[in-house]
């Protein structure tokens, strides 16, 4: 059954005759188109994809499964393709606009216009062995680029900014379209920072270098996260933090079954950095879903109430972060499997001197 | 006068006593924050800076002229920090999404929430000297790059990939953030597409070669659009169209003047497209203004209604796209000032040939 019919089969139990997809990430995962303009509309024996004139060649190539309307002037010229009787149409709120709500309701004032859950969270929550294969090969990407990496790196050489320069660099040269966050490349006590930017300060000696990077692939999304040590002797102190963390990663990719909910697998690490001693300095989640986007369902954190499924790609990324002195993360990609999770992270864990 | 005093001015206009800001880029216009996540509440005599955990350092280091509060969980935790009196909270209808919408009407329940037009946008099409001159530090990166690319790119050497690779490269190396938008590089007759994505197919002998590019420096934007020959002898087909091209791009600099409106400036150059008699090989607007987004107001197209005002910032960039064939498009950044328009971009705009 195709995705537009998975959708189509929902209908009765939102009470809508008409769903209108306006979310991007949506609409590619139900037509394949990748551009920054569409409206999707799914009837019970139509479907009719409308953009404007900028991609009416790609439209062509990529749309599958609808007919496609290219307005010239107002994405309401395409009325005259829609059934002009009364018809309920669902329109996603987390997504709509309040202007282009009011709009919807004045222009296709032959339609009952109400605001609905999103129907396809549900459907890309689970993925496929085809968009797995493509997560796969994302993450590949990202396993290359941190191997090429940590062989140029060196203690006082480059700054924070050309590490991320050259990490990007690879995304291209190694057949990726483009990052899909920003870079994070931090060293000394920026590491401390969830979301540092990179600096124009150099990578200096005997210091932690934390990395956090992802790309799209085939329109799927990596991400991975290592810290490793630039020099020879790592303090006792960032030694027992990374054992920490590493612990509570494992712990977690070891012991995650399906039928667990979010909140239980954020648990799984949670528990040992907070037995340790440093559960107030882990202040953010375990891990989020990966696919279409590099941030998706399910949730997989405190308010993660869904039991994740076999096909459900998420990240478990632990960190301990000492402000002022420095912080330690490590990030896998992994599936659940029916018997626990996949890693689809290939980088080693073990703590990475440089020298 | 501060910034949010500028949009405080607007209130008795707007009817509304407290102005919530949903829209990131706004929300860095009028606090600095840089970040992902924000909410900003302006009363008459109070402002109030909400985001969540991640960012409790940063606001800290970059929010100005508001009290910060970081929720735990929720949002409207903020409420506490609020006045608990019956006020007028007044929303942008193009910014917030349906869902929000709906539950700031349960939770900020004292509140008599409505939707209004953008208050910002009209303040941040003109601007600042500062922001000129980040802008123009901004474009002075994308020019550098230029520079550099003519000198690598070789016929049959790099693909289009690696071309973009290169560009993008530069931008953290020379100090910028980021990409702006997706790097275009197309060759043969993939310049035909206005909004062509590399591809992993060699740069030939004898072909244009389509550029266009920008990045983010200090959050503002550039962006450049050249058309180069790769080859000794470019058809006069490619000639006599690079020369049009030119003429419309330079017509359209030479004769801006403050007061114009954007459609008026558009027309100036395709009227000289259209009277070589290419006018519907030209299918888009002239140019778009640029700022703290790489399209923002004003709007320069036959939809431009506004009068150009000294201080905003636009592109200019005609361009003739013959399907099958080739395209030409040639891209400035521009200000207008008082005796017309003054350009931000470098780059020469002859006719290169690379060989």
């Amino acid at each position: 059954m195709s995705r537009i019919d998975r959708i189509r089969e929902k209908f009765d139990k939102l009470g809508i005759d008409v769903y209108l997809e306006t979310y991007l990430p949506n609409i590619r995962y139900l037509t394949g188109f990748s551009g920054s303009s569409a409206f999707l509309f799914i009837g019970k024996d139509f479907s009719l994809f409308v953009s404007d004139p900028r991609y009416e060649e790609q439209s062509r190539e990529e749309v599958k499964e609808a007919d496609i309307f290219i307005y010239r002037k107002d994405l309401f010229e395409c009325k005259s393709n829609l059934p002009n009787i009364k018809l309920k149409l669902g329109v996603p709120a987390d997504y709509i606009k309040c202007s282009l709500y009011k709009k919807l309701k004045e222009e296709l004032e032959m339609f009952d216009v109400v605001l609905i859950d999103d129907p396809v969270r549900e459907l890309r929550m689970v993925k496929t062995e085809e968009e797995i294969g493509y997560i796969r090969e994302s993450q590949a990407i990202t396993d290359r680029i941190f191997e090429d990496i940590l062989k140029i790196v060196k203690p006082g050489k480059m700054t924070e900014l050309d590490v991320a320069a050259e990490i990007e660099y690879r995304m291209k040269k190694f057949g990726a379209e483009k990052p899909s966050f920003d870079t994070i490349v931090a060293t000394g006590a920026h590491s401390a920072l969830p979301h540092a930017k990179p600096r124009s300060v150099k990578v200096g000696n005997e210091t932690p270098l934390l990395m956090d990077f992802g790309n799209y692939h085939r329109g799927y999304s990596s991400d991975m996260t290592r810290t490793v040590w630039i020099g020879e002797n790592p303090p006792k102190k960032f030694v027992e933090i990374y054992k920490i963390v590493l612990e509570a990663q494992e712990r977690a990719e070891n012991e995650a079954k399906p039928g667990m909910t979010g909140k239980e697998i954020d648990a799984l690490a949670r528990e040992v950095i907070e037995k340790a001693g440093y559960g107030e300095y882990f202040g953010h989640s375990l891990g989020h879903g990966v696919g279409l986007e590099v941030h998706e369902y399910p949730r997989i954190s405190s308010l993660g109430n869904d039991p994740i499924k076999p096909g459900m790609v998420f990240t478990i990324e632990p960190g301990i972060y000492l402000t002022g002195l420095f912080g330690v993360r490590i990030e896998d990609i992994v599936v659940m499997r029916e018997d626990g999770v996949e890693k689809l992270t290939g980088s080693p864990k073990n703590l990475i001197k440089i020298f």
